[in-house]
């Protein structure tokens, strides 16, 4: 998917919202394991047909599917497979935070866009550019690259200043922009930074920006939008656990849709005061 | 696995090498794929059979088992069982460098740790304690954390000095030995870039260093012995490619054992001369 239909579907759909699929056989309903062998598939399933309408964007969380071994991974790749069946206009992404040496890299692309037919991959900065310049060279592809993180242990290299007073995260966002752009590249901000989201757009001003931890996490939509927002929206807003876990009952999917509801009508509200639609 | 233990094997085997199973399905050998529905874990058996008196720990490298996806994982889990059954006494190494917020990383350990019997996972910095702290709470595992990395990429972040001249990598080296310890934490320092290991070890002098690059990548195992050994050996030099494609032929294994050959003579006649055996 191309920046232009990313940005199409946001104005038909009225909403930019991604569907974190943490899914946990931990917290998933019990009634799943009864009705099929697959429960982590079901869920999923679930899930996507109760929001695909109110979400642009889905995002299965690697780890969650990998700690299940081989049953993760088959539930992966069905879960991919079933959307760019059924909701073809849906965003995919993997978060899995890889990043590796050049042949590395190009090992988990080919997993990722070759194998499975995600749009997106989360990148780890660290290791620099051949670490992630694999990801870019496919069609319509894009990298998710990580700049500043919704967590704790964010400040604990991602704030360091340079010689010339830069963050490190702004000499990323800068550095990066060097091997890709803003049609094959967006960024991960956590929202529980909001506030330093109008000073990242003045470095991207074109890019879309991944936006995790609201909800679950803290952050805040109306104060991502108000400086996260440009001509083309340019935000992706992850919620995962208040959707997904809005209830541990037989209305899971219900309630999963009653919450992306409310998010979506405020989403809607925002783009409709933004003149965005 | 514990470090008094690590550090027994190196002495008992001569030898602190650790073998990559970069195992890709198009550069092994033909044959393999007439002889079994399982060529990938043939050819890691048959590498490991022919070297695990050589070496004191292996590792697979997550994206080439990932990018096979189902057939990859059931064979990375055939080849961490057999190798826990046969050779209790090697060090496995995932080479994942994963890295997430704090209940996703958790959900990484359990993978590596919990479900694979690995001793040990490679991971990211850059998002900090929390997401490394998790990798860190299981007994006799370890976490691997970047530091400086092989690649031309490292140029790009790892070297950004801060306001006090501190390099990104130093700070990174000083920050996580708050998180964890010389019996926990190992941290990959590339042997491309030897020259750095003596300045290394004043910072992390008891630490064991996981270092890539040599062979192919073109470092010299001399000069990272120079400059990275310490009083435990405090060394794990990796060798892939070198080692397991040394021929593509039927003789592969033999000339994988033959290139380790020369790598443990060279480690043994290092471990002499510095008279850790």
């Amino acid at each position: 998917m191309n920046k232009q239909q990313l940005f199409e579907n946001i104005k038909r759909k009225r909403s930019f919202l991604c569907v974190g699929l943490d899914t946990d056989i931990q917290k998933i309903p019990e009634h799943l394991f009864d009705e099929s062998d697959d429960p982590i598939f079901e869920f999923n399933r679930a899930i996507i047909d109760a929001t695909a309408d109110l979400c642009v964007a889905c995002k299965p969380n690697l780890a969650f599917y990998e700690s299940l071994g081989i049953a993760g991974w088959d539930a992966l790749e069905r879960t991919v497979d079933y959307i760019r069946l059924h909701y073809p206009d849906l965003f995919i992404i993997a978060d899995a935070k890889r990043g590796d040496i050049g042949n590395t890299s190009a090992m988990y692309a080919r997993t990722f866009f070759g194998n499975m037919d995600f749009d997106a991959v989360t990148v780890a900065p660290y290791m620099g550019e051949d670490s992630v310049s694999p990801f870019l060279t496919y069609e319509d592809k894009w990298v998710i690259l990580l700049a500043l993180t919704s967590n704790k242990g964010a400040f604990d290299f991602q704030f360091i200043k340079d010689e010339n007073g830069e963050t490190l995260f702004e000499k990323i966002l800068k550095t990066s922009q060097n091997w890709g752009n803003a049609e094959n590249m967006m960024y991960v901000v956590g929202a529980t930074k909001a506030e330093m989201l109008a000073e990242i757009r003045k470095i991207v001003p074109e890019h879309f920006l991944l936006v995790p931890g609201v909800g679950a996490q803290g952050g805040s939509l109306q104060e991502v939008a108000e400086n996260g927002l440009n001509s083309e929206c340019g935000l992706l807003v992850n919620s995962s656990r208040q959707i997904i876990y809005a209830s541990s009952e037989a209305d899971f999917a219900e309630a999963a849709r009653s919450e992306a509801l409310k998010v979506q009508t405020e989403m809607e509200f925002i783009l409709e005061q933004k003149e965005l639609i």
